[in-house]
């Protein structure tokens, strides 16, 4: 990997690598925000998905999350969204499929299953490639994100519940097979046959037994994408009804925009900080 | 004035509102963030001037200050950084000079004349303006800025010093005579008499004799800009040989980006609020 870039922020540096991804056959960008803490010692990482059409910029530059990440020593390691690049399938007229929207599974159907493996890039590329370079304690992370990046983060954490040690979620798309942002990227990325996308989905994953870490999600009440896409309830019901336990907080007033993810990052970061010390 | 957006943000909102200028002669946007403190009390003031090529969004986005102003209940004041709109002069070719680069002066100089007050417009016109119509304390104003805004804080509390209780700023070019950001701008405001250019440049001023309101600077070291644009060991000097209080401050590795500003915002916060307690 490659450091293009380096800024000091909090007495850290926000640093933005390049690298050729196997998984996602093509040049992958990411950027790592390291805490003074590493400069002497290895520290643990929260990893952060972000949502629809972003990249690795918004969440570094928006979210002011650096400040906690320094206050807590943790490293922050944040993915792009999708595979980029002119070689790379795209759905130019949707901001909802293609580049800027790889939903964080892997696909199987073309053209798109050449390069969208987004999953097997978050849970096993990034980790290897990251601890190999930089100074991150092996194995010790947490996994949070936004929207799209929400729905990443449960998924993530709900298959591999061993190796994060929290995940939380601002505004996830709990329940992708009943909304129309997930039937449209799960059919095209994954088929006609529905019972293949539940492996992919937060709420199915706990109905079909999944034991998850410690979980906590934020939502706004006037988020512009509640009422269609995001069913938060169906993720509550999910766990009620197993007798899981889910932190649910409803923000009232909050919108689905990046001031509302600033505004409770902190706490985030306070509570993966304290699962990363146990 | 017209609230067209408003986002809530650690607990106050963040609005951004449209009104006709009549020094500007344009419609102009500005934003405000309102601390939860304002819901019940009027709160004081910080003004925030932001630098070229910024409009009202970049501070409001990238600084994380919101966070800091909920903390200490003072309402952040987000002018844009010049007159905009189709029939205000520009020169399309340069981030430089024209829209966006407004450089807190009252332009004498046609084609800039007609519009180009933000001086005016940022120390008369939008201080009556808010107190007016939002929850303020009348007349309870501090300063701050980045880069050209940093210059702009500057100009602004050394010529009102009654008006501010404190300025602050972040990279600010200090000395616009000496650098080919002010000579361009200067000479296409205010034309080719330099000395009609001192009282808009915070080191003539004070060599002039001007009482500053308690006044801190941030630099980076490894501010880009900083060798070529920004002199701020001419403001230093000026202050020292009138014997003038000046906190500069050189924070080591930082450059001239948000990524600066974030780090160092929650100080000057806290110090501006301080000297709005007093």
């Amino acid at each position: 990997m490659q450091k293009i870039e380096s800024v000091k922020e909090f007495g850290g540096y926000l640093n933005r690598y390049q690298h050729e991804s196997v998984r996602c056959g093509c040049r992958m960008t990411f950027s790592v925000y390291l805490p003074p803490q590493a400069e002497h010692d290895a520290v643990p990482a929260l990893y952060w998905l972000s949502g629809l059409t972003c990249t690795d910029d918004n969440f570094r530059t928006k979210a002011g999350a650096q400040r906690y990440a320094a206050e807590h020593g943790v490293a922050l390691i944040i993915p792009d969204t999708s595979p980029r690049g002119a070689e790379v399938p795209d759905a130019a007229d949707r901001y909802d499929l293609g580049q800027g929207a790889g939903f964080y599974v892997n696909a199987t159907r073309q053209p798109w299953s050449k390069h969208y493996h987004m999953y097997d890039y978050v849970v096993e590329e990034m980790p290897a490639l990251v601890e190999a370079n930089l100074p991150l304690i092996p194995g010790l992370r947490s996994i949070s994100g936004h929207s799209m990046g929400g729905h990443g983060a449960l998924i993530v954490a709900l298959r591999n519940p061993q190796a994060y040690r929290s995940v939380s979620a601002f505004a996830p798309i709990c329940n992708p097979l009943q909304c129309s942002w997930g039937e449209g990227c799960f059919g095209a990325y994954l088929g006609d046959d529905k019972s293949t996308w539940e492996s992919w989905d937060a709420t199915c994953l706990i109905d079909a037994g999944a034991q998850p870490p410690p979980l906590m999600i934020d939502q706004g009440t006037a988020d512009e994408f509640l009422a269609e896409q995001l069913f938060p309830q169906n993720l509550q019901a999910a766990c009620e009804a197993r007798s899981l336990p889910l932190t649910l907080r409803l923000q009232p007033g909050y919108d689905h925009s990046y001031h509302f993810i600033a505004s409770f990052i902190g706490e985030h970061i306070a509570w993966h900080a304290e699962a990363l010390r146990r």
